[in-house]
């Protein structure tokens, strides 16, 4: 499976005041890119909720940073699941700026499939398996 | 009814690449302080919602933004009620850094009580006005 | 002059556990699509703040929440410049679900031209003002 | 050297549609606490950074997350200093609820001392160093 590419444009509001993107914020850009990685295949979030009872959760990060980003960069978040099992994922995320290709930080992030309601851990639905497959 | 005082403290996740309070952070200090309000009246949001179905949300929000905060500052959220309705009130917030009086920042924020599930507005539960007055 | 479009799309990150949006998230979404329009003109505001010596900072805002957005929409910022004066201009935006023309909330929200060192009013710069008109 | 123990509300701001703390907020939770663990030994980072022209910055992280926080809960961050470098330091930090001794989360997060102009590696100031032992 190839890499998923998704850009993110820096703002003020992920910025802090040493000047650099707040390093928290790494992780909601990268989550936004996990969403769309899974949108990519065919699969809305909310509908996988309310239709199938499931949610992804993030269970382990593995965060590097390396270099800051900060306002008004052009980012580029890549992403690939590097692997897979009946209830989880792991996904390795970099980020660098479009044009660039030293990296800025990455991941390694764990995610869970969990019962909506429950909250335990729940078998990936089959077609999102295939579809990442 | 006296002025409900609550202290916030300036991080860096508050701040931006400007080096001040990113804007819309001062509704996140707002809000908190309102949450501890009611709270001091003694009732939890969370209770409210389970068992009265009741959730408060805010509908309207004038924000004047005078002096910015910078990371680190010790700041006070003074906030009073300064208008009662049926189902709704207005909050008036002023936010200024301890042992200063200038204000750096102020709100007039209304907020409506709604039913949980329809999301339509309701009376404000008796026992909160009750405690207001 | 014509409206400027900016879309948003709703992460998690952008909700709290009433299931929308938290109410200073739009703030967020607003201030995107002021920086977008910005680069629209062909101003970048980082140069600005380098070359100029200016930042844009917001002194007042006005925002009305008529309905909440929820995880997953897809939404869009209308834009519009309501007022333009020597060192400040009025955003007029207004949010809504991509395919509705209902508003789910909308500002008006007052931004002045400040010295980035001195923090004090300054002329929008010239080229600014040209762009705009 | 003891634990260093900090209190955190959650509020709707720290939540999202899960109806759980986003994840991401772990990390600011986290930084609140290192920030008041450093000012508990005497030192404020916003005259570090202009007095000695040192910022802190995280350069690694590795959390788990075991099981969510929600809206309204009690939270204490445990943290304590796991390794001391010459430019660097690894602080362990576990989040659970007040009263209750199982962790919600947990970290290890190296901080590095950076030249505040040159964002290079540079000694953590000594003084630092003699309070933290």
């Amino acid at each position: 499976m190839t890499d998923f590419l998704w850009p993110i444009r820096v703002y003020y509001e992920d910025t802090d005041a040493a000047g650099v993107v707040y390093y928290a914020n790494y992780l909601k850009f990268m989550e936004r890119a996990r969403t769309e990685f899974v949108r990519s295949l065919g699969f809305e979030q909310d509908k996988l909720r309310e239709q199938e009872g499931v949610v992804f959760v993030v269970r382990n990060v593995s965060l590097q940073l390396h270099q800051p980003a900060r306002f008004n960069d052009e980012l580029e978040v890549v992403s690939t699941i590097q692997k897979l099992a009946r209830t989880n994922m792991i996904f390795k995320q970099v980020i660098h700026r479009v044009a660039e290709s030293k990296s800025l930080c990455e991941a390694e992030i764990q995610v869970v499939s969990l019962d909506a309601e429950k909250w335990k851990p729940r078998a990936i639905p089959p077609a999102i398996l295939q579809a990442i497959k």
